[in-house]
């Protein structure tokens, strides 16, 4: 099969063995998006070699029993690995858990220090025709949400994250700093609690927010970001960058700022959002490449203006 | 009278004219404590020019009214501004704000955007025989609490703060850098929640925590504290630095980590401890020195190994 790879600093189109269950579910790609991470890693920042890419949708190929384990990611809605059977239409967490340790058993792998990850830490990847996960991992796509939807479950779910870490009410004023795919997904999701949100560009300075979302992926938007806190205000970071960003402690402490990380989100209310048509993600997609073209699609997903990139097998 | 100032980049014992009251309490100083904010000044990092300290206790001489407004930084205990006449002992909020803002009108001027501080930002200090703050900044200090007890009331207050800022209860691993006196001040309030607190020095580095304070001041004591933290963990910066410190965007997202800024602190609560005898501040009581030889005793100050020293006007 083709695979999108990463290997001894060089990115390329490779032809690998199909990946064999042994334990875990294996998925056909039909289609996977681009993401920074994706990136980044081809730019050697991420430590990663192997096949590139997290953000899919597909079909199950040779279902594996479901682990009758506690650590699946989606414990609160144990239901959705029901009917995971070949030919079944799935998404994919992309953290895959020990299964025993504490964090695991509480049904959220994201934290588990022994985790491999999609396409990220020892794990292969979606760019490429077949993967494999957990079968913990999968969750089936309701009928009424095409691919070029689905395939957005992961980046939105991320997006959903910021829930998890931050309170945000209709009365929390929301600015969001990038307008990339990654800030236009945080805001679309903010924006249905009901709250204010505004997309910062270079002219907002004088705005004061109760919340900011730092989703350039620049270390100079999370230094715009403080500007724009008010005291007691929170940063959520979502994007890493390459390198170290400068951060004014004193800012911080006078001001008592709360900085926020925020990585991985559940799947489950990313597919409702997705399903209930809340969210729109088609006008994110700027080009669709078959995966053969995958180098090229890597360097176009880097031009400045391009928003999604997806890849299709 | 006798007044410790800096002034165009010089540190000096300066002889001012007693302040007037003009609608604020006039308080002669019965001891000061020199704080590592007062050596930032001296070393002209803060910005600030005229009489430096906010650490004090002292006797009224001038009384005026309080403001019947909603201002005052206890409002959850008005009963304290009683009994505000000549002779009476005091400890005093050092944030002194417009009282009419949101923030002021709720109780709070500590993040009010017009406030003055005394000695660190529009206001003259502490480091003086005689100072003046708004009536409602002012609380008596219980007979129980010797003037060498009450001088910590700003400093126990800062380390209470974090009680506002984090949750901590019993079951909360908490690691505290820095063995300064606010560090070791910090440790001991953390500690009165139960959780079980370790004061980190450079060996520690195993161990993983889930709140960390950071207290050493110094940028390094910011790394180290994220690599002291569990995922999810809380780092609360507690210590202003000069300069920035470089901060690892990725490991706070990708670990889901929060960066809790603290600054000011209730005086009530602090109050309260030291009258229980719940905290010991006396051990961390290095020198004292008289208000006139306050240029050395600045000195002594900033001398490794020295935690606090009292000036006596």
């Amino acid at each position: 099969m083709k695979a999108l790879r990463y290997e001894n600093g060089e990115l390329k189109i490779a032809d690998m063995a199909k990946p064999i269950g042994d334990g875990e579910t294996v998925v056909r790609v039909t289609l996977s998006g681009i993401c920074n991470t994706d990136l980044e890693i081809a730019r050697g920042y991420a430590g990663f070699q192997g096949t590139i890419g997290h953000e899919f949708v597909g079909v199950i190929v040779s279902a594996s029993a479901a682990r009758p384990s506690a650590s699946t990611p989606n414990a609160n809605k144990p239901s959705l690995t029901v009917g995971l059977v070949p030919g079944q239409r799935v998404v994919g967490e992309i953290n895959a858990g020990c299964g025993i340790c504490d964090l695991c058993s509480r049904g959220d792998p994201r934290h588990c220090p022994q985790r491999t990850v999609l396409g990220i830490v020892g794990r292969d990847g979606a760019h490429a025709e077949f993967l494999k996960l957990p079968t913990v991992n999968l969750l089936p796509v309701p009928d009424e949400i095409p691919d070029e939807r689905a395939v957005f479950t992961e980046p939105l779910a991320a997006a959903c994250g910021i829930l998890e870490r931050a309170e945000v009410s209709e009365d929390t004023g929301v600015g969001v700093i990038g307008d990339g795919k990654l800030g236009l997904l945080c805001a679309q999701v903010l924006a249905t609690t009901g709250a204010g949100v505004t997309l910062i560009g270079a002219k907002s300075r004088t705005l004061k927010f109760d919340l900011v979302v730092e989703a350039s992926g620049s270390p100079s938007g999370f230094q715009l970001a403080l500007d724009l806190l008010r005291p007691r205000g929170v940063l959520v970071l979502k994007s890493t960058f390459h390198g170290a960003a400068e951060m004014n402690a004193a800012r911080i402490v006078v001001d008592e700022i709360s900085v926020v990380g925020s990585r991985c989100g559940r799947f489950a209310p990313a597919l409702e959002l997705l399903r209930s048509n809340a969210i729109d993600v088609e006008s994110l997609i700027s080009e669709e490449f078959a995966l053969a073209n995958g180098v090229r699609a890597m360097e176009r997903a880097a031009t400045p203006g391009v928003v999604k990139v997806l890849l299709r097998p």
